[in-house]
């Protein structure tokens, strides 16, 4: 089976994520999947390049499989990151949450990918036509022009 | 591409659903997919069998996937359901609705399955250890432990 959360440099099978939290208990599986949008207000992105620290970056993830497990009953739930040079329409992340009922799924997908932009070491760089910037912290607060964070300033929060 | 609402006897490909709504437009895409659970209220179920008026549970599909349109800004949807026998674990049904912004796409997704529950004529009869039932409307509020509405009872709402 190999581990739930994981950090990947190919393309994403939505499916492999899936297949991680099909079960017997389960009767609603929610899939969050996020792709390379090109438009972003008004402006044209060519594509995107993701960097992580990996490791740490696979550990926050179970991390927030642990959250989801403590805020709702009987979870089960695996989420994979792409990082590298991502074009339009190619996925970056996928998030599987499976539970007994319905509701449950909806609401912990989602908490998902709002932990993952907040805790979770991985930055994207913006490839418009006429420049490039990284993204900060994925809540896109913080921008950093020159340099990421090393991952001794990332331990910290 | 053919169509994106449809019925079928066969298992469902996830991504078969999801490849009708990736577009360069949508940065997010959300899944629903709802499974076969094993117990409910501790009572343990076997097998399902789906039956469905499939023609007019297509247009009412494609009707949810209208009102979807009207309700959030730039959405694509599909929507498969699963009719016959299903085991424990099978896929019943697969929501898939992308949009720029993730907000809209969980809650159309959300939407999505509480309609199809409302409005599209699909039920499901349960076979337990001890016996059967039809679901009656998908909502569970009316069981059926004789026969279906016939198709004209359905057309009128």
């Amino acid at each position: 089976m190999g581990k739930n959360y994981w950090i990947t440099d190919k393309p994403i099978q939505v499916n492999d994520c899936i297949a991680k939290v099909i079960r017997p208990k389960a009767g609603a599986i929610d899939t969050f999947i996020g792709t390379v949008r090109e438009f972003t207000k008004g402006k044209r992105t060519l594509y995107l390049e993701y960097q992580a620290y990996a490791e740490m970056a696979e550990k926050k993830l179970a991390q927030i499989g642990d959250e989801i497990n403590e805020k709702w009953q009987d979870t089960e739930t695996a989420i994979v990151h792409r990082i590298g040079r991502l074009e339009i329409s190619d996925i970056a992340v996928v998030i599987a949450v499976s539970t007994p009922h319905r509701n449950d799924a909806f609401e912990a997908s989602r908490y998902a990918i709002e932990r993952i932009k907040e805790i979770v070491p991985i930055w994207k760089k913006e490839h418009w036509e006429d420049g490039t910037k990284w993204i900060g912290d994925q809540k896109e607060k913080t921008s950093y022009q020159e340099k990421l964070p090393t991952e001794e300033e990332m331990s910290d929060d």
